[in-house]
């Protein structure tokens, strides 16, 4: 019998969907879930968006060009003008989803063993996406006692070797919430040109800043044109997650060149997702000063009922929708799937993602798990309601 | 300056697109263009897909499953049953197009420098997914002389190493419309089988077989359960090339399960286009008789044109809608940037694919292009007669 790849065993399983069985099994038993454990916001879809797909006159559903349609790329050029980016359509290339960009971006700039410094805990995929593509990563900690501050410069030389290509951050970021400051940039900047590196900024939770800080992205830093590679999506700004349609932006030509070649191979992103996301940029600002308004009473309302449990640890989050919060327990993957197996609150359970899948050091992160405040404050209320209850009576 | 990688330099540039600078500037010209370098049909979607998707009642784009919806894998099962294709929808994984499902194949069975056996001519764009997989191509030539057909069980033998992992055909042939006969997929059953490889087999023209023949899927062959992976796509039996739909089959339960880990990483296939995909499940036959009858008419217009060109030699395609031609010049590259730079009859001119992007082993097919017959039977005649007045004049 023919076997499969040593990638595909390296192929990380998600945290998360480990755990779907048991939320499966759980539902079926007559329990109610409050689903904490994904990015999948319950926020609408701008009409704007669903209305151009309704109202959709194609006849012939064809490729689209395989960077993406230059009206959609310089009206996304034309949104970034809005956050004080200068860029122009040729410096943007549209995929399907940030991940496709990862993928896109890890292809055209690494090689089989080549070296990718990340800060943990990160998002899982980027793990997925470095085996895919045959690369390392190399984590960098970040600690819950820093906030998730960036590391310091001197952790960050220990760890560059030759093989080392770039440094990948998120911003804000997913699992912590962290929110990265222009001089924590500029220490980025400082490093990559250092040593020739590129940075990459997932900045797909742009948008979802609080609290009046502002979001300082790596294409504001002057001078970083060649090393500056932006990963951007749709899916959570407008709540378009199955729209499928993210975009990379670089300066660099030769980055972009490389990367449209990867894009012509796969032929075209998804045409109605593409008519959704062009439309969804005349978004009117009243959307999002709604949702900001939403997340940020949600977050506030999660860290004040978490902070009533005692022995949990928590940092409030300046942006994004998630938060790391380190529980009085060993095994989070146990704590999440016993939740779904053995415990609930007058019928309702909760599914949380347990955090060992944001880090690649072993060990790191057990006791912690990810919440992502997706769901409206009552029901945040009561979710944490039956993690305090639960914490009462688990044991490990 | 930070440089791209070894895999960004080797990953190819789809031959067609290097002659979109020359069309958009034979366009600027004032020239008209008959485009028969690319597999866009020009045949409508049916109105059952689209009707679908323009009366969505979506309200939150969000995630779909990574593996695709449990009742649309379903009906794909239901539609392989119409063809004899016995499977259930956990043998099924929905893909972002068949290039997707190529990747993830690529990925789940071959890890850097493995190799794979394709029949040349074939899709330029396999070379691009093994690239990015990091996985080596090596071509065993197929011949315009014997219509294309399977070459012998000896030629493969002779390529078969310790680092081969899978043979993969494409059949209906893109780019030679050649059809495998069952005897030459029990050929190709017999070897996997001795050799342990996987048989990969691109079967996204199916639809499209002329002549009262019969396409013989390598789903078919029993005993195979092990050994084959089926890729397939909505893009061109659907006229839905912008969809992003497609899928791979196998009763490989590891090759699945694998698979299912890279599509999770990517975290889920288009949602607007499997509404799409879905509904175009109903399709009603009528649809595809018009279609093949339209294919037909245009092939044998195609084919009996061409044949009147002195000096050409071309095979009539049993499937699929396109053909190769081998033509009485030297470089069908230079030829095919000619036709757009410097000729035209009336106004009008030709845009072919040149064949050489269809080959790996160096230098074969550069007397060839590729025509898909993607135009109406009038276009087609003239297309063809602007070809054959180039040939009196164009010298190498």
């Amino acid at each position: 019998m023919p076997t499969i790849s040593r990638k595909g065993e390296l192929m990380p399983q998600s945290p998360i969907r480990k755990l779907v069985p048991y939320a499966e099994q759980a539902v079926k038993d007559g329990k109610s879930i409050y689903y904490l454990n994904i990015g999948q916001p319950d926020i609408k879809t701008p009409e704007v968006a669903l209305k151009a797909v309704r109202e959709n006159t194609v006849e012939i559903l064809s490729y689209s060009k395989s960077e993406g349609s230059e009206v959609y790329r310089e009206k996304i050029a034309a949104y970034y003008e809005k956050h004080d980016i200068h860029v122009s359509e040729t410096d943007i290339v549209v995929t399907t989803g940030a991940s496709e960009a990862l993928l896109f971006v890890f292809g055209s700039i690494m090689d089989p063993d080549d070296e990718v410094i990340i800060c943990e805990p990160f998002y899982a995929n980027y793990i997925a996406f470095s085996v895919a593509s045959g690369v390392n990563v190399v984590p960098i900690v970040s600690k819950i006692e820093d906030n998730f501050a960036l590391p310091s410069i001197e952790a960050f030389e220990k760890l560059i070797t030759p093989k080392t290509k770039a440094i990948l951050i998120c911003n804000p970021g997913n699992p912590t919430g962290y929110l990265y400051s222009k001089e924590e940039i500029q220490k980025l900047t400082a490093i990559v040109k250092k040593h020739d590196l590129f940075l990459i900024a997932d900045e797909v939770y742009r948008e979802f800043i609080y609290d009046g800080n502002e979001h300082y992205s790596i294409m504001h830093e002057e001078g970083l044109d060649e090393h500056a590679i932006m990963i951007d999506s749709v899916s959570k700004r407008y709540s378009m997650c199955g729209a499928r349609v993210g975009c990379l932006v670089s300066k660099n030509k030769s980055v972009i060149k490389t990367v449209i070649k990867f894009a012509q191979a796969r032929l075209s992103p998804p045409t109605y997702a593409q008519i959704a996301s062009e439309a969804a940029l005349d978004t009117p600002q009243s959307y999002f000063d709604d949702v900001i308004a939403e997340y940020i009473e949600r977050r506030d309302t999660l860290i004040a009922e978490l902070q009533k449990i005692e022995g949990i640890k928590v940092t409030k989050p300046k942006g994004a929708f998630y938060c790391v919060v380190e529980l009085p327990i060993k095994n989070s993957d146990h704590f999440a799937q016993w939740l779904l197996e053995h415990f609930d609150v007058n019928g309702e359970t909760v599914m949380v993602a347990p955090a060992g899948g944001f880090y690649s050091t072993p060990g790191l992160g057990l006791n912690q798990i990810r919440i992502a405040y997706v769901l409206n404050k009552e029901s945040l209320i009561k979710a944490v309601n039956i993690i305090k209850e639960a914490l009462k009576v688990y044991k490990d």
